[in-house]
């Protein structure tokens, strides 16, 4: 979806390069071609097929802009460029504990169409500038959503947080504690407001369910805030020795590893190696491969947050909202305030909703 | 359920006056005398019974405190003292602005119970304290979801602000929306962390449902920070004539009132007298009578916000959550974290959940 | 200075009425004849003399409302009407409680001008409307950094929320000494960036000192959120009888006065009574007569919190900054900066500085 | 000064190996020899020499680590261990873009003394225990206000988030544009909070001047939370591209090359290259190696959050706090406060102060 903008004060028409939003630069009777470039695509390396479908609202003059359709992955034409990561390399050193998380990463790649084909049968939008926004907006719905995923992410690094902090010996002073249930009551936020959009969802006419979007939106945009506070409270327990601390093959060395093991020892029945193994999973969801996808990605995945901020502006209902405070202030008459807008609908099964 | 509670550093049978708990003071073939107070009771005086409780977890020595019964509001032996407000009189001075909102307003008053009789058929617990925490724990989940009703209020505050903004013609301003949608973003925070509790309910073994704990506090926390910000939000908005603006008793003199409708007019085709009432409106909602139960009452409400804290510790499942840690760090075995506690029930349908 | 400003979204000679900033309606030989409003004048009924001025940048077309000029305090054709506060009439009940804080408060009026003559040789400014803004924002400097004042209220507060807090009997817990560090740790940013403003004050060519503009800004702009904060923990800390607590009518009461005191004690050896003053005293600070003047007139005195965004964003030197960014960047060549605007001056005494 | 500390709930006599705190091991009539390690010694390996002294309060039995002198940095039987930082192997690749901040970065080293000997006329601290506090707590005074650095590195984080947002055509956005304020409102924060410490230095006996210590741990505390907030908004304004960006090696590269040039523009006046060397400069400031020194450190140099928490809760006088709030709440009698303890004399000019 996400295309790569170039001048994002201009519309895709306007830009200097027009190539800056895919678009369809020929058309046949068997179908389109299109060019440009997505970015961002996390895991479009391990897909087989591909979406491609406009990023934002469009005008009568973006018409070529307005493109639907699948593409295999290995369609001709597609170039994939993978992106660099925080750390990346300690992947490529053999590393048995610097580049902890050992099991998983993630990747992003940006993907070039140059002059790609859609056949006519994998076309799903061709023009319909009218039907952009709803489709973006449906899309983002579910998409900002789907962002309830990073408080299973947050929850590991809570209990590395207390891991170390009993690796430390403070795991009972008061502070501590209240760090983490600080961490915990923000994560479940995440957690909780994503559920709630999910309950929330409204059988649209197709009889596929759409999820609550203003919930959605706030979710999302408590995305963008918490999981930077989350892995603030983090560093904060771990200690300053997660950034400090020497390497692995420092460790591994026969003339200063045992000297390592002796000084970077915390609470005596822990193993060294266990400890460092925790500040260096602390370090990789904070700075490292894994903060990309914790910190940055939760920023700007799914819309960046004044995007989110624009979505719960447009769903606030503030006219509703006018005449409840008017009424309450005396001021007009004493008739009850039409519930128009689904503002009951959406709390309580009344007769209207 | 609150008793007034004396010193706070000691168990009821420690305070000096023991009447500073409710508690039995005599026991008879009939039934149970009691005597102490509870405070905060919101809408007692509109009750025709109540069911008094303990207020927190008693030990063995607190046998006598270990009481659930219900009596009539006016059984002998009760005496209510009703509580000042923030400008309460306003009310009394025959006002038809100053004590806006016009048609609402709440109570909370003192029980005093001077040895006041329960039957035995109306006694439901007497001296089981091992049950008293489960039962305050069981009343707060309840009750501290039930805390999602301030996002109604909040809804009026927003549209207050919004309706004020408008009357001073800087509705369109972009901070102006930007705090209003702040606002909203903080108030749905509320809602949806509300509803989320309750549609992750689970049933007793009674066949009741009980609403998801860690929730209902992650709620009710929010609640005990948001409406203040929310406020602190619809005060900006407001301009600082809300707390400058002379009285309606001036608006009504025959001296001054027309020259105070000509110099407080905000947008010309909107009656000062609105603009006087919807700022009037805001006052009461966060320095006057409903700032009692919009903020106060909010933060102490079903709990301090210290107690949602404990609770939140007490069901963080630390434990877990270090395996998962220890597990991506690379401690220990390979072998899957053991899904013990409910972790993975509260989130998916899985064969063990 | 601040005048009633009627519709925001238009300059002062756009208004319906031009009255609702003050304005010169007639010109003599002698001097001339000023009318208007001037809203939120704190301590103008203790004042012998007033200084008229422009409240906002003025344009070409504004000459009239570019007047300074000074008046006697009883000039005629001057009307003060007093401001409403929240709980203004508990001074009135000869309360020796309710009405607490006791000894001192504070007040507003606005102050209405019906054609009042200034003389000419009491005239500073009349129609040199470029230099309106120069001038309010000179006022403003000054005005600003002088609400490191509440800081001094705020150790009131904290004083206040620490002895509830020991005649709660809850003194010695961590959360409740955490909470008087953050109180503290708050109160002492507004105390700081208060002084920091004045000892970096510069003189003018006149020989006068300003001093800093920015750091001022920043101090106001915490004034408008930190006392809401603190207020918020001097309510947590106080406990929900500050809101709910009887009057002291019936402190006062032969009926009910033992009751009270038997019922509303806190630790044993701490007076009822001195209990119930210190939560009146918080009320008063939060809800009552001065939270006017520690909450809404932090937030609105001296500029709106909007006003100190656009004053800090014009004084941020971003450009200077852009340079430093795109230096270290490796953009453009190795020249240095060249530090103008102030930068280093302002932090160093350097050759330039 | 910070030893590596091992179980931080025992103190350095209490530890299982006592090499945990630097400690004389041996006593000699040339002087003493000492053991242990230092963590964290930022700059160490620019250095000359090395003072090592006490990094908490002892007690009686901790004498042996009560030891404070001088070391070259090259005496025999030190260890330096040189610690690995986020993405400092990218220094390594001879990159010229992906390594940005390209001129500047630091390091910390782990210092292992093993028997290292100190002669009687570099020994400055022998035993004393009952000074380590004092000692502790003037250098952390000192130590905590030089923390106003950061405000500098905040300005070029500010500037780069600047200089990006113009690359990306969003300059002129609302949004941007306050985002950039905040970030300078908590920026200038630190700035004022550390030179405030400063201007309020009071001489010691000895006629050194010492800065304010409560001011000196309010600035430190505001750094341990404000450079993640400006690093977040940085974020924001950067968008995702900072953390997906292919490597430098894609751009250099033949077949790709031109295509990233095409793709990766923001506006067309400025070259892809400047806005991909300012998004690096943010990645190397927020994730990557400058991120230790801007973030971590900031966290955890000159004492962790807590360590501010507790030494501003010992100054923060609520003696004479609740003695103010007594007084004001017209509790006890009618004569003033005295000022004990320095309150006044911290403000003002006073005959006693």
């Amino acid at each position: 979806m996400t295309d790569v903008k170039g001048d994002r004060s201009k519309a895709p028409h306007q830009q200097d390069d027009p190539d800056l939003y895919v678009h369809v630069t020929r058309r046949t009777e068997e179908g389109v071609w299109i060019r440009g470039a997505k970015a961002h695509q996390t895991g479009c390396l391990n897909s087989h097929w591909m979406i491609v479908m406009p990023t934002l609202r469009l005008g009568p003059e973006d018409r070529d802009f307005a493109i639907v359709g699948a593409v295999p992955a290995d369609a001709p034409g597609i170039t994939y460029v993978y992106g660099r990561q925080s750390c990346d390399t300690r992947h490529l050193e053999g590393s048995r504990l610097d580049a902890d998380n050992a099991r998983f990463s993630g990747q992003e790649a940006m993907v070039i169409f140059e002059d790609v084909f859609i056949p006519n049968h994998l076309i799903f939008m061709d023009g319909e500038t009218d039907y952009a926004a709803m489709l973006v907006e449906r899309f983002t719905c579910y998409h900002r959503r789907s962002y309830v995923c990073k408080s299973g992410v947050g929850d590991v690094l809570i209990g590395a947080a207390a891991a170390v902090a009993e690796a430390n010996g403070v795991d009972k002073a008061s502070h501590v504690k209240d760090k983490l249930v600080e961490m915990t009551h923000l994560n479940e936020t995440i957690y909780s407001t994503g559920i709630a959009s999910s309950y929330q969802a409204k059988p649209m006419k197709s009889g596929v369910y759409l999820n609550d979007d203003m919930i959605a939106n706030v979710c999302k945009h408590h995305v963008t805030k918490m999981p930077y506070e989350i892995g603030r409270l983090a560093q904060d327990l771990a200690g300053g020795l997660m950034v400090t601390m020497p390497s692995e093959r420092d460790l591994d060395s026969d003339e200063i590893g045992d000297l390592l093991r002796k000084y970077l020892k915390g609470r005596s029945d822990i193993p060294t190696e266990t400890r460092m193994r925790l500040l260096r999973l602390i370090e990789n969801m904070t700075l490292g491969r894994n903060a990309v996808g914790y910190l940055t990605e939760s920023m700007h995945g799914a819309g960046s947050p004044q995007a989110q901020r624009i979505q719960i502006g447009r769903q606030m209902e503030l006219d509703y909202k006018k005449q409840l405070a008017r009424r309450l202030a005396g001021v007009g008459g004493e008739e009850p305030v039409p519930a128009e807008g689904g503002y009951f609908e959406r709390v309580f099964e009344t007769e209207e909703g």
